[in-house]
Order: structure tokens, then C-alpha cells, then sequence
């Protein structure tokens, strides 16, 4: 393995993997290694180029921290995340609710809320109304399930962006006898993903806009089902067809409802014009 | 641009960086998106193996600093590096002296040193004599090149690898009116990339060693021919067929001679058996 050039190396480098006893982590790589070596002799990058990858990469890992995740951004905006969802979340029955994706702003273990808890402490904003049920793929409710709902305020910012003492517009549900979830927050805006890092420098320099139209994220955990991680879009948002994320499908979009003053679906007495929002979500059998 | 699936993707994405105005970047950016994607329709990765890479990307990015890069010991070690310099330095003239990787350990305005200097401060180990010229393809000698020369000491170590006040083993020469160079230093031997980080987990994952055979690091500078980065290992090695970064090409492969004790071609008188290495370098007139 000596005098490798631009043709014998993706062989040698293989060669070298050879040994690994993991069959999984030996064909991966051997693939990465093929696609890398391709697209390396597809560009044909100076010195310079390469200096410059490693820089922004090394850049890219320095953003992140336990509150900021440069990288999941990084595949965000190339595509990548939306990929392996597609891989991961084939389905053509129209009763399973579509996967999107996660995202940077996800907190594990989010503080726990009632049915019909209100969850915008700390933010105004205009009154939002979200009701629904979890049901099967044959339109049982389904009980007990884990519900994280996350969100950004009506600027855009999520609660991990701020100087906040507690979570906001965040929090874990638990469904009802009857598969019901109910919540009061406040009502979401397009905002743009985070840009003072290297992914943003990109967007930037390739004149991509960095919005994503305005949602409400969902995590569904329950046991026998396949973990949903999905989020609900707000009808006639001007980002749908050029979301930064690429995580936008049809099914997910839903008219985030402008009411009148006057009672609201729980009960509650409403001065102000508020938005209302009803989602059936369908879990995949595991 | 919704409703993307496996199939549809890729294009979106690059239908999204249409608008880029530089050409290169528009370019090397499609090239990217559709060989990663070819990628991940090849290895179909779970959910949790996307966020085993993000995590190992992150961690590579993170154990970076002023005296350590673990990307470019990715680079190194997915035969990366030395891709990209047979791609930037093809030659079948063989009075030019061949390149290799810059390994990680490159520190830019090392310590300036005079003809027949000894760089060895701080370090013990076996003395080695090191000689040569700097010529054009024409054997013509070259004057004032600027040398920067950096190896690790007989335990494997350089300098910014351990607590020292000061540079060791590295140096910076000009080449004479005849072209000369000459330095004093200590036998460099073969040693383990560092295995610390994310890409020695890597390697042990995969059954690979870490270890690059003995080598003395060169970068030659003059106005009017390219830039030099290569290194000189040492023959016998036993990792010469097993560098760790693919770098060893056998015009770079020379006989570190075993002296013994007497008159140095220096004049120097050694009381000790010490080695001795003459190269000349062949610079292309860029």
C-alpha cells in the first residue's frame, strides 16, 4: 500500500476496513468511502477548498452545545434529515400520520401538563386552541400516550433561544380514555433558522433564504407503535413551498382557524379573537 | 417543493441552490448534495445510526483546538488527504520531489534556524544528520527557499503534544547560495496518530492500527514554483505499507544510515554512533 494515486486509493483505503469485524460499520463505510472518494474526484478541490471544508466543518461541531446543534441544522438545510426520514417512514396508508423532522430545539423530558393546560407561560402572543385524539390505523383511541408538543413563540424564538428561568411553549401530555389531547398555547409564526453559525453563513453565500413556515412540533410515544415525530403547518404560510428544512408535506398542513370572541371548544370565554386547531394524529403498529 | 420522498429529494434540494452566483461553490454544492444522498440510498441508516454520525461529528468537531485537528485526521485516515493531493499534484517528472499529507501537527512562523543548526532542544534521542540541496527540474540550484521542517521526537511525541516552553524539533531554514540545507536533529520514530478522539475510536472500531511509520515533515517555499509539503520516512519501517494516512510513496522512502562514532560530513566529531540522511528536493516552476 504504497504510491496511492487518484485511482488506486478508494481501493487501498477499503482494503484497510477490511479487517473490521462489525459486517454493519465495515459496509458504511466502505460506501462513504466510495461516495466520498467520487464526489472528491468529481469537483477536483485546490488545497485551498479542502483547508476551507475542514475549517467549516470544525466550525459547524464548535457551534453546538447542549442548547444549539449545528450539525442537525447542517443536514436540515442539505436535505439529508428529510432523507433518512423517507427511508426510515415509508407509508401509503392515508390513516398513519406523515413523519417530519425533529429538528434542533427538541428537549428530552419536557415538564409535564393537564388536558387543556395552558403552555405559554412567560410569552404573548395571540390565544391558540390545539384539541385532537391519537387513534390507530383503524381508528381506535389510543390511551396513555406520550404526548411532547414544542413550539416557537409568535417572534419565532423557541424558550431554549432565550434568557428564560423555565421551559416554555413546551411540554409532555398524556392522551385520555378516548385518545383526546388538548392544550392552549399561542399561535406560532415563520421564523428563520438560526444564521449566526456556518449553516447560515451557507444559506447566505448561496442565496437560499433560511425561513421555515410556521408549525407546531409533535412527539408520540406509546408502546406496541412506531415513535411519531411530526409537525402541523399552518395553511397559507408564504414558506410551505420553499421550507429551508424541506420538511413540508400536504398531510401536515392544517388552517390554524381564526375565531371570534366567545366561547371556545373547552368551555372557555374568549374576549379576543383567538385560532383553533383539530388533529386526529394515526400511529403505525411496530 | 413538497411532499419530498427518497425519489424526489435530491432535486429539490438542488433546484434550491439555483440561485447561488458563484459558480464554483454552485457547483461543488450540487456534487455534494447528490453523492450524499446516493450515499444514504446505498447504506439506509436507521434514525439512530444518523444520530451516532451527527454525534461523531459533533465530538470531531469539539475535540478540535489551536494544537489539535481531528478533522484532518479524518481527512487523513479515509485517505481524503492524500485524494486531494494527487488531485493538486500530478507529476511523472522525476526530478520533482513528491508531495504527501500535511498531518495535523504543522505549526505555521516556526523558530528560524541557521545551516547546521541542531533543533533537538529539550529532547533526547539518537543524533541524526540531515543534508541535502533544493534544486529546479534542470538540477539547477535553488537559493533563499524558505524550509520548515517538523517531526516528532524518538518517542513518537511533537512538541505541541507535550509541556514545553518552547519549539522543538521544528524549525525554520533558508537554503544557501549553492542551495544547501543542513540540520542536527534526533532520530524521529514510527508512532500512533492520535487516538483520543472520536477517529481513534474509529479505527479501533474498525480493527485498524493508528501508527504512521518514522518520517521528517518538510514544507519548501520559493517565489516562482509551488509549494512543497512532503516528508521523508525512514526504509525498513514496518508501517511502511500500513501508513495510518495513506502518505508513503517510495520516491520519499530513504535509508536513515547508522554511523558510527567519528567525523561528521559536518565536521562534526561524534563520540557517539549517530545517523545520517543526504536528500535533494526537486521544486516545479509553477
Amino acid at each position: 500500500m504504497r504510491n496511492l494515486n487518484a485511482e488506486n486509493i478508494t481501493d487501498a483505503v477499503i482494503e484497510q476496513f477490511s479487517g473490521c469485524k462489525d459486517e454493519r460499520l465495515k459496509s458504511v463505510l466502505n460506501s462513504l468511502v466510495s461516495h466520498l472518494h467520487a464526489f472528491l474526484r468529481d469537483v477536483e478541490p485546490t488545497e485551498q477548498e479542502w483547508t476551507d471544508a475542514i475549517d467549516f466543518l470544525t466550525r459547524t461541531g464548535q457551534m453546538c452545545d447542549d442548547k444549539r446543534q449545528e450539525f442537525i441544522l447542517l443536514s436540515d438545510t442539505l436535505g439529508v434529515t428529510m432523507l433518512v426520514d423517507a427511508i426510515n417512514h415509508q407509508t401509503s396508508n392515508p390513516q398513519i400520520t406523515e413523519s417530519t423532522v425533529l429538528g434542533p430545539f427538541y428537549v428530552a423530558d419536557p415538564p409535564e401538563a393537564g388536558q387543556g393546560d395552558a403552555i405559554d407561560w412567560g410569552v404573548e402572543g395571540e390565544p391558540f386552541f390545539v384539541e385532537g385524539r391519537v387513534l390507530d390505523d383503524q381508528n381506535k383511541p389510543l390511551a396513555n400516550v406520550v404526548m411532547d408538543v414544542w413550539q416557537s413563540d409568535s417572534e419565532g424564538f423557541y424558550d431554549v433561544q432565550k434568557e428564560l428561568d423555565s421551559a416554555s411553549l413546551r411540554a409532555r401530555f398524556k392522551t385520555d380514555e378516548q385518545g383526546r389531547f388538548a392544550f392552549w398555547t399561542v399561535t406560532p409564526s415563520p421564523y428563520p433558522i438560526p444564521t449566526d453559525g456556518p449553516v447560515g453563513k451557507m444559506l447566505e453565500l448561496t442565496g437560499r433564504h433560511p425561513y421555515r413556515p410556521a408549525h407546531v412540533h409533535f412527539m408520540l410515544i406509546t408502546e406496541g407503535y412506531e415513535t411519531l415525530v411530526t409537525q402541523i403547518f399552518a395553511e397559507h404560510d408564504p414558506y410551505l413551498d420553499s421550507d429551508a428544512v424541506f420538511g413540508v408535506k400536504d398531510s401536515l398542513v392544517r388552517d390554524y382557524q381564526l375565531r371570534t370572541p366567545g366561547k371556545a371548544p373547552d368551555g372557555r370565554d374568549m374576549q379576543t379573537p383567538y385560532r383553533y386547531l383539530k388533529y386526529d394524529f394515526g400511529l403505525k403498529a411496530s
